[in-house]
């Protein structure tokens, strides 16, 4: 195998979770069940699976939920559970994005702590209120980013901020897929009806989809603050209504400079997440298809292939990984990673305490920025692609 | 995301499971473990984790099994679980080598369902005992070379199996590492050190680690049977017992050669399984590292780089696939397939049925086939290097 | 080896080739020479190597030029040679950009063909002032835009204009590179120092020595005429006067859209090149360092790797080629092609037809474009960074 | 373009150069004869380009041959150039194999250098006989083991002589093809016909054609002799005469170990040779088809992507590269090395003296050892595969 177990998986003491959505057909559903019992830190006892009851029912029965436990709605399963003894003390929403907001509050105001899936709303008004009542409550707040949890991530974000880089300069990220290419909404696709359909995404087609992630990821590896945004939005699929591929300039704080494109029509693409940020001392670049591997370049020498667990990749990709170097671990590990972080913050606050300091999760505050991204997108385009304040 | 969700995960009713070995400090066990939770079919509910008592006890405590279910020795936990209407079901067996026979004896005596890691056995002859002992119970033994797992390799099986390569001529497969560039068996690494004791490993070194896997691997997607060998074992570093390095030439009956290369001072290789399979039609390539991809050429066609769950990936690929194409899977995945398949054996175990026809694992029979390898492969080395044959 | 040769090179009759610049130190004088003589096309017999006239002395002597046609400045050149029965019919130019126009207006107008390296002038005006003179002068031009010679940009460029995407929707186009990360030019660089000097560089920095590059392949490959660009041209390092990374977004008529990176401080890049284009049913990826490849998509199909004069590619690639597939050729072969296609259309013009339809060279009206290309984008990025037109 | 020119091309004094086939509808003769010209030290004046007189003439029109020194034989080329005061001082021989020794004999006896295609000749007494030849004349003998000249092969050499990799264990070479994956010979591919003819060829087909220059490549980077061999050759393909598959294990002095593939059979693989060697303290692989990249590991460090001209690249790599780094240099420019080589060795015959130090090419010698290890491979196959000593 080659080196040495590094991590501790697995706990007795299990965190009791509900989730809200992922029934039967739903793809993100099973990720999420999956990432939570990935490091065993979390029971799943509780669901509102679907809004359509026999499906609800069944899928609970499918994924050995108690019967008493599957619920009709979010608003019974927040009631219902905060007033047992054994309630669940997390929940997963898992949903469509208009349901996020809603669901997030009757949660909070519950007393239970939330994961939820990105976007985070459809609205930064929504958002917004979403930070004040985190703030409010005390709950530990989880936005599903997950691409934040793959470990040459973490080990790429900590080699910016030792200043391995030097001062950044250029951020290239990207975010092609091509499975919009055709008209998908229209052949049954339960995935892309939602996405391409404004009153469940919200304003944002791809760029809430799958900008949102690129420009977090961004943002979470640089550690740069946006002044402003000039955003072309399109259309090129005939009839759908919402954008389907987004080209994106961007100005941080500070003089550094970004380019990001996300789209749904470029044939070939799978999911090619593919961060590039380049300093005056050193460069990096790492692809999701290819998570295990980050190059690295300090100014005048040969590049550097890092690998995950090898040579070269520090503490911060060594807490987050579970296999030796050369086995690659995927995109469920990286998921796993934030269920894993969410777990440590959530046993913090069973006992009063703040999380360590090297727990890493995207906040609600991220929600907000992502939906602020969103938002001045939108109107940078709308507006004839004029520089556009996030806040 | 891109496409539906293709596969069902999550049952109810979890089987019960146990392991041997893999306690604090111990690589594989977390492995196993994670293996074994990933889609949700097994519950681990007893063990006997350590031949160091204590180490056993806290290591129980650790991942939440019982303290009355935490054993000292594999005997007394055999026969304890057989004895509990809720016993065990199956056992994991993750020790050393040596341990892997007589440790598989004792539960399948006890009628439980057995999980083996590889090599099966430190000699043939123990192996061919546990192939009559696994006739004889009926219970379902499953060996862990996990590799088999992998989307893809299931992927490269079916198209062989269907006649898309034509008549297979070379099989080229190999297995680099480079941890035991230099004697980490004097370091303090457990990992480095039993493998390199023959009395734990067997009289094999690097070819019962990597090179049983690399010549399975060659088994399973190219259909091939051995006719005979002709190997080359090398110890490298200086005072190490058993071959760092193994240089092997095959011969499959209907004529197709083949090349096996597995070694642990290859600096720069970190678990470089690799397999190419060249027939009269077409060739294959693929490499553990990147895993969710398979490289496929029709003779006289551009090559064609197919993807895990992707347009190319044929129902062998999705049977065994969880998240859609472009997000990738890695080891644990591919070792949890392997854990899938074992549930869906023993499930049918329990009825009295036999498994779907597509239900694939490694078996009892591939165990002793290694086992024949690694004898054959020493015997081969230390007679001069001449052919011999397996059985 | 593989393949039969599939093309003739050699010459008996060589055209009579005179250079301007190129002397001792100049790097792209030697490129220019290599690919001048690679298909043995040309006999190099006249030069005005450098404006230092012993410079230019030793390097004629060092290139086999004959004393009495190494000359002390280009119009002495353009003056003796056009008075010599046996004097050069074409020229090459390879001095900084200032020099190209006057240089070229002087030979065309003394009736000798022009190669000449690009951005073709320091401004739109003399760029237009050339077009003309070509038009009345009848001569032969040839911008030196190398990339378009390699032989999978010829297939890419032909597979798009077959039809075998569908409509074009995106282009992704990069050139980064990383030399100018630091001060080059105070460090004695001659190649920095004349790059990053507007009076010998014009308007643009690596804009025109880069930009125009990447604007040039994305319109040879995709066949899109641009309607306005949007830049954002940056000077990342202190005291430089020219910018040294380019942001674009590019509208191109029918309504694809574009993005434009182009780099000379992205950290761990050497000449990164790189073309994407996206159409409605297929999708092509090319990369300058590993240029015998080309990366097809059908939507719906595996990706397929298309390889120089292997399966897949076409006559446009094999016309170009020079060695069987497998064996890599490299930047001075497509910089040959370029050579070649000029010697054809000479020849032709030697005997007063046109040349055959299949020679296809980068033309003076290619060099106007990239001239209005750098104006445009210098206007749109001191105007705040709006939409502006080319022409 | 990043860097400075590094390197001077062009000589006024060619070097008078004739050629021994090569004629219309050869690959070969076009591949040497732009190789000879690349860096202008050579002048093309005289050919016996086929044994057919016709094809001769037209071929040596063709090129710009003199009619006069067109010769219908290499017999009568050597005795009619050696008598002109201008005649040749130099032959190209680039014949199939069984003309290479006579042709070599005749113009060494005629006091004219020799640069010979490989394999050298078709017996090792025949390579003997030369190798003696060489020494009695003096003559400078050139062996075009093409592959030796890449910038990145001498940069591993150098690597591996200075001891970065400590103490040489495992050398892995191969070089897969698929071109004869069907009888091509009976198709009318002339390159087909010769190379599986064993009148022409001698006694081994793939081994010959490209198990040499495996050979070659992995002896020239890792400096390591061959103490003995065995071979496993195989003919796949029914009626073919001589081997298209080849299957070795080296020994080396000293204790190193390798395995050796060739084979023209592979589907998918074009032209596919790839060196890897792994020492004490570092490892190194290198690819034909991405040639300007050598990947470098020291042991415990990440792995190193060095690349031609780039950081990282020392004076043996620049030394003979032409443009900058990250313009990729190919097949033609290595084969250009060679002869580059060739003629730094002939002008310093011209004048008594030895060549440079740094002067390296493939010798008589290296023609002899490849002989060797053909007939060793060739007589240990058909001993059973047994070990064979070279000498």
């Amino acid at each position: 195998m080659g080196i040495e177990g590094s991590r501790q998986e697995a706990q007795s003491d299990r965190i009791r979770l509900g989730m809200v959505g992922g029934g039967q057909g739903a793809f993100i559903g099973a990720v999420h069940r999956i990432a939570a019992r990935l490091d065993d830190q979390f029971a799943l006892v509780a669901g509102a699976l679907s809004s359509d009851p026999a499906r609800a029912k069944a899928s609970a029965a499918e994924i050995g939920i108690a019967p008493d436990r599957s619920y009709g709605s979010y608003e019974e399963m927040a009631k219902a559970e905060s007033a047992r003894p054994d309630g669940i003390e997390a929940v997963s929403i898992v949903t469509p994005n208009n349901v996020h907001a809603p669901a997030a509050r009757a949660f909070l105001e519950a007393g239970i702590h939330v994961i939820c899936d990105k976007p985070m709303t459809t609205t930064v008004a929504e958002a917004e209120g979403l930070v004040d009542l985190v703030k409010k409550t005390g709950k530990v707040f989880v936005l599903t980013h997950n691409y934040t949890g793959y470990p040459m991530i973490r080990q790429a974000r900590a080699m910016v901020a030792a200043g391995e880089l030097g001062d950044i300069r250029v951020v290239q990220v990207e975010y092609p897929q091509d499975w919009l290419t055709e008209r998908a909404e229209l052949s049954g696709s339960k995935q892309a009806e939602w996405r391409t359909d404004p009153k469940r995404s919200g304003a944002g087609g791809s760029i809430g989809d799958i900008g949102t992630h690129a420009y977090n990821l961004a943002a979470f590896v640089s550690g740069l603050e946006t002044e402003a945004l000039l955003a072309q939005l399109t259309t090129f699929v005939p009839g759908r209504l919402l954008d389907d591929d987004v080209q994106i300039l961007l100005r941080y704080h500070g003089g550094a400079r970004g380019m990001l494109w996300a789209s749904q029509v470029a044939v070939g693409n799978e999911n090619g997440l593919k961060l590039r940020v380049y300093g005056t001392k050193g460069g990096l670049e790492w692809t999701q298809a290819d998570p295990n591997y980050l190059w690295f370049t300090r100014f005048g020498e040969p590049r550097q292939l890092l690998t995950r667990a090898g040579a070269g990749a520090g503490p911060q990709a060594a807490r987050v990984s579970r296999v030796p170097a050369g086995h690659p671990e995927g995109y469920l590990e990286g998921f796993a990673t934030i269920y894993a972080e969410a777990a440590r913050a959530i046993r913090a606050a069973r006992s009063g305490a703040a999380p360590d300091a090297d727990v890493i999760y995207p906040t609600v505050e991220d929600g907000l920025e992502g939906m602020r991204f969103i938002e001045a997108a939108v109107a940078s385009s709308k507006g004839g692609n004029v520089w556009t304040r996030l806040r």
